[in-house]
């Protein structure tokens, strides 16, 4: 209404849009507010861009104003719903008002930071020195535990920033070897998932200080039942002997955080829950927990296997949230780098 | 170095930032490559805004110009470094250039959507009426499976806008009765495990189509081993039968999802763990596994005490990953409203 104002133009309620709402809350059994036919009114003039995910429509206006054409771009506040319209509509009518192409190909790795990738590879940039730089370019985007590489080309057309793009990620996805796990919207998780799918083989977790976070990554996957058989979350010690067969002895000459604890908590997982593949965590994600010789994010991640269980430990330096995170994308690396790597 | 550029200053390296990223580093035991000494330059005459999770630090620069005083602040691209310094100096910044105080109290809502708990509690707006309605506003904040409202008022100084907002917020809080879960930074798994706590009570785990995400929610409150004992992932049914005790006859009459069988998991985990709570869910998270009987988005969860078990059907509409969110939030609540309530 506001928008309308400025440009004005009055506010038309979209019968379209108006069934669409009812549609949705039909479908979802549940009672439509009056309120909520709001969301079908469009200034006069304007363009409706598709919600995928969502009730509220993004809204596109344009007039002529004194110093050129105006454009307006109204989205819903509710993230993934902007960013579903933005992928969905917007960002083809940005691409067309900026005269050229701009293609990106973006690359997912883990098991190395930001500046370790820059260090251990060197600087990306120069892979690109044999074009111009000013139609090429490289962004470092960090997760956690995961860093995307995307490199992006400018060109007159799709065709030659497409053929561009190809030919510099090619050739950083060769410099940067099995740090690279997958492409684009690839997600660790979904890429063990399906190599183990891929290989017809089952996989079972045992957590510690993961909490459950290794299975959940797994089973976000769709179909993930194809390979998850399930897993056990032994946060207190008597879970770890009596459901996952960890000797006592072992926690009581070990401690829980140590490589003889998380190493018979891949095998037990392994092998109670017939799995191929067993995957364990069990460290201090702190806050608390920490001793002097195992301070806070010191973690252990293993992974049992028909031909052996390996053993890495981790020491982590972030809040519990991230050590959380972090241990969690070890492990699944692990995973991907013993049996699928 | 552009803002640098375009103040017409130079960039000095500031000692006292090198050392800090000197000591990170070593903290971490991390070699830290040169190239990382760039995060210590600070344009002449510029504030350093401490980063305190990260290692690049913000800047705040402001110079006379032709319209005014021209300010500029920089911070990190990583977004929760970017979110800690805005929380933790920027905001003080930008409050004071306001010439008032601007005061927020959030309740935290589970258990209805953004439109239900306006429909259900009228128009919360209505209860700021007898103030001003200029210098107090309400926004609802929409989450996966939460909504926050933030109440937010303005006066000439803190104690009055302080003032304002707490009898607004009251009465808000009043309103919404039991929906209400928290204030503030309040998440729905600390709630929960800090009042089983509270009550000296543990909590067990049986996940099916929440796969560990109700688990890796509870673990990752701070010293939850307070009350998390542990839990299983019973992704396959023989994990089921073998390690939560679901009777084979329940899961063939009734199958996996339904009420019979996440009673039965919600029971077999609290005897099997020892523990007093035990909560349980088993559904059709989607995209495939949906039947005419159990459409993708059917999902029970139940709560198992030692006064007996409640289960609760849900019947979702979202895609996998909002399925599995809403979830895990309505296992939590159901803890909430059945043990804590």
């Amino acid at each position: 209404e506001a928008v309308a104002a400025h440009f004005g133009v009055i506010v038309r309620q979209d019968p379209v849009l108006e069934d669409r709402l009812r549609a949705l809350f039909a479908a979802r059994g549940r009672e439509m507010q009056p309120v909520v036919l709001r969301m079908a009114g469009v200034p006069e003039g304007f363009d409706v861009l598709d919600n995928p995910v969502g009730t509220a429509p993004g809204l596109w206006g344009e007039r002529a104003g004194p110093h050129g054409t105006e454009r307006v771009a109204l989205v819903p506040g509710v993230p993934r719903e902007m960013a579903a319209i933005w992928d969905g509509s917007l960002v083809a009518r940005i691409d067309a008002l900026a005269g050229g192409a701009v293609v990106s190909r973006t690359l997912v790795t883990a098991g190395y930071g930001e500046t370790d990738l820059a260090a251990r590879h060197g600087d990306l940039s120069d892979v690109l020195v044999s074009d111009s730089r000013a139609t090429l370019g490289i962004a470092y985007l960090p997760g956690l535990g995961t860093v995307r590489l995307r490199v992006t080309a400018r060109g007159p057309d799709r065709a030659v920033a497409q053929e561009r793009v190809e030919r510099a990620a090619d050739r950083v996805r060769e410099r940067l070897g099995d740090a690279v796990f997958g492409e684009g919207a690839d997600t660790l998780e979904g890429v063990v998932l399906d190599g183990l799918a891929a290989r017809g083989l089952t996989v079972a977790t045992a957590e510690s200080c993961t909490g459950g976070s290794v299975a959940a990554r797994l089973t976000s996957v769709p179909g993930s039942s194809r390979a998850v058989v399930g897993g056990i979350v032994a946060y207190d010690n008597r879970v770890k002997t009596s459901l996952l067969g960890v000797p006592e002895a072992l926690l009581t000459e070990h401690g829980a955080v140590s490589e003889a604890v998380v190493r018979a908590m891949a095998e037990g997982v392994r092998s109670r829950l017939g799995a191929d593949v067993g995957v364990a965590t069990s460290g201090v994600a702190g806050p608390g927990g920490g001793t002097p010789e195992k301070p806070v994010g010191t973690v252990w991640v293993a992974v049992a296997t028909t031909g052996g269980t390996h053993a890495v430990r981790l020491q982590l330096t972030q809040d519990r949230a991230v050590n959380i995170a972090l241990s969690t994308v070890a492990a699944l690396n692990l995973v991907r780098r013993r049996v699928l790597g």
